[in-house]
């Protein structure tokens, strides 16, 4: 039985770390809410009905037979022995699970580097509060974020090829996403930026280059970036050239 | 070998989650910060020292044996069936971490609610921005957050007096913590929200008078809530009355 994704689909957003898992790991998949007959409805019945007893709070969601879970991490902490991607020891797991809660962290302050007051309000009902918190996240937050990743990439007794360990893991996969993520929201400051971090940079590409990510992302199945997602290109927000 | 828990010594944050835990299951524990001799600068040490292989990324991080783990709600999966406060089978154990998850968003979005811009300014440097934050969160994010917890509640099959099955386990620690933060952030707010969610606060009575909780808040080692926290008293950031 293959799993069922349950995400918004017209967006990467947080089901993007998911399906990169499931792409990754050549799993069996549907990306559910993307079907045309009736996928987003099924979304939303799973979501807001009254029958399920442990409803998710927001998509993204998985079933995986009689599983039903939430929570992005929370996905990838299931996911990830079942799937190849994450080591067999308790200890390499929590430290796995630690970055994918840290970049979790990075992945809703850069939701909020556009939209500081509110979800519920149109970007442009906050642009000066935006270019406020924009600053501070490219300046102050960014850098601080990426270079945690670097860090722990030199310190890894195993090499810097990967964040945990010998082998990829699925925080490697999702640290991945948000450099391509944030490269298309800022690239001038990203420029900057990247320069102090290559072994992230460098991991990104490896990533990139792999053989079944590199297919997927080619395929229609990877959405576009786009400025309804989490990582949104407003170009005054970014850094001057 | 006691629990070493490291976290900011002067205020409950999102330390507060794992002493709930540690307490109620009368673990035997060192709040490593707090210690006169060089507890602070042990923290440091771990958090920026270049000979930690897998550093955290903040605190709160937790030592046990050679374990060291950071992130709130990894440290309470990895305590959790350590301390008899998560379910035994998997599905249960995810269950649990997804609602400790949904919480650590609703924990960061009351901690935005005073600081929208950066924890990097003062508030009176983004009072502006809190004000309009706050109004949100309160008119629109808690009772989403807390009527989402109250459902949980009423379709536990195994009763509404926890959030997973029929024993207590970790997310309803805290979500007594929440309770009691957003109470004191927001007394006026939380009046009106309260009145819709009478599980939610029945669970956090029940969890404030459990023998070895109610001892704890009594205790001097339980940090009084004070604005340099999570959840900050600013009255006019609060609904009027």
């Amino acid at each position: 039985m293959p799993y069922e994704l349950y995400y918004w689909p017209e967006i990467q957003g947080r089901g993007e770390f998911v399906r990169l898992a499931l792409e990754e790991a050549g799993a069996d998949y549907v990306d559910v809410a993307r079907r045309e007959d009736g996928g987003l409805a099924a979304l939303l019945r799973l979501l807001d009905g009254e029958e399920v007893e442990r409803p998710p709070f927001a998509p993204p969601f998985l079933r995986a037979g009689r599983h039903l879970i939430g929570q992005t991490a929370n996905i990838l902490l299931f996911l990830g022995h079942r799937l190849g991607l994450a080591p067999a020891d308790e200890d390499g797991r929590l430290w796995a699970h630690q970055l994918q809660l840290t970049i979790a962290d990075l992945v809703q302050e850069a939701h909020d580097s556009h939209h500081p007051v509110s979800a519920n309000y149109y970007y442009e009902e906050q642009k000066a509060e935006a270019k406020r918190r924009a600053a501070d996240f490219l300046s102050q937050r960014v850098p601080k974020f990426l270079g945690y990743f670097e860090r722990v990439l030199a310190r890894n007794a195993a090499g810097d090829r990967h964040l945990v360990g010998a082998d990829l893991t699925y925080p490697d996969l999702s640290l991945f996403q948000v450099v391509a993520g944030l490269r298309y929201a800022y690239p001038r400051a990203m420029r900057r930026i990247e320069a102090g971090v290559p072994r992230v940079v460098a991991l990104h590409n490896r990533v990139a280059a792999r053989p079944r990510i590199a297919a997927y992302l080619r395929s229609d199945r990877r959405i576009a970036f786009n400025d309804e997602g989490i990582f949104r290109h407003y170009a005054e927000l970014d850094e001057d050239a």
